[in-house]
């Protein structure tokens, strides 16, 4: 979490991961505590960047906040740090705006918010980013597109642990309409 | 907000509000303060009950934490005082079980979690309750089936107040797939 994240980033994921029995989500903020969404609405983190534990699979949320990231050191060191020991990292949004300024994205394809395209590719213009793309894997890493695509990238990554079934069970139980191909983007830019 | 509330029921509404410029979010809880989630995630409510401002809109979440409401006379007592004042009162999920309980849609149209039906319909008998529903609108109630739907009955909310061409717009910028048709249920229920 950062100030000025945007709240569907984050709870489209956790509404899908928090859902599966193996998968445990935490909260991490450069300082621990309360943290103030774009929406105004206060989430509290669990761990700062000194006392977050090792994680499987690290999500980075967009927001108006992100602008502000982009040059925060601290936070962008910490994604580096972070990123070696992940066996997935992935981003909603703006997010990928982020991961490519750390420098985590080199040669990759990727994808962003449709509406903030020009925000990731001015980060690194080695990623391969994709205009079309509701998200994109390559490799560990899962980018999606604007914040409601996170939730499409959420479920693809349970079906990247799990299977498509499990996936496609839990969007079920959650009443969700899962877009579960990844190269039908409705929010497509030239 | 209750302790167990289901994440995406609350935020998938608020990404949709939040960014309505004439919407004001604020959360409300029994006790001020963080609510732990159903997901386990904190979420701070800025208002108890008794210097919670007058709302336009009221909208009850649902989750495992609605069982533990269903007996608290305290929060059914405050959906009854908040309604009084409210043009539009809503929920998501298990949240129409509550709004039942609390004798608010007596005679109405309504629906529910498709998952936990029998639990909304057991609170009042008197209510049309709808198994093929994605969300039911009935005067100024509007109920959502599970956690997913809520997100679409928002923008419908959005459609009464500013009309459909504004609730496309907010869906297009959130890269929101919006499934517009209430009649529209692939997870209705025989």
């Amino acid at each position: 979490l950062y100030p000025g994240f945007e709240v569907l980033d984050v709870f489209g994921p956790v509404e899908m991961w928090a859902n599966v029995p193996d998968f445990q989500v935490v909260m991490i903020a450069q300082k621990a505590g309360p943290v103030r969404s774009a929406q105004g609405v206060l989430v509290t983190a669990d761990y700062d960047f000194t006392t977050a534990p090792k994680l499987d699979v690290m999500m980075v949320p967009g927001g108006v906040g992100t602008y502000a990231e982009l040059q925060n050191t601290v936070f962008l060191d910490y994604l580096r740090t972070a990123d070696q020991q992940t066996e997935l990292t992935t981003s909603v949004c703006t997010g990928s705006a982020l991961l490519a300024k750390a420098g985590l994205l080199k040669g990759r394809k990727a994808t962003s918010n449709k509406l903030f395209f020009s925000l990731a590719t001015q980060q690194d213009a080695s990623v391969d980013w994709q205009k079309h793309a509701r998200w994109v894997e390559d490799g560990k890493f899962f980018t999606s597109s604007g914040v409601s695509a996170g939730t499409d990238m959420a479920l693809a990554l349970v079906a990247r642990v799990h299977g498509k079934d499990q996936a496609r069970s839990l969007a079920r139980t959650l009443e969700y309409q899962w877009s579960e191909d990844a190269a039908n983007d409705p929010f497509a830019i030239q």
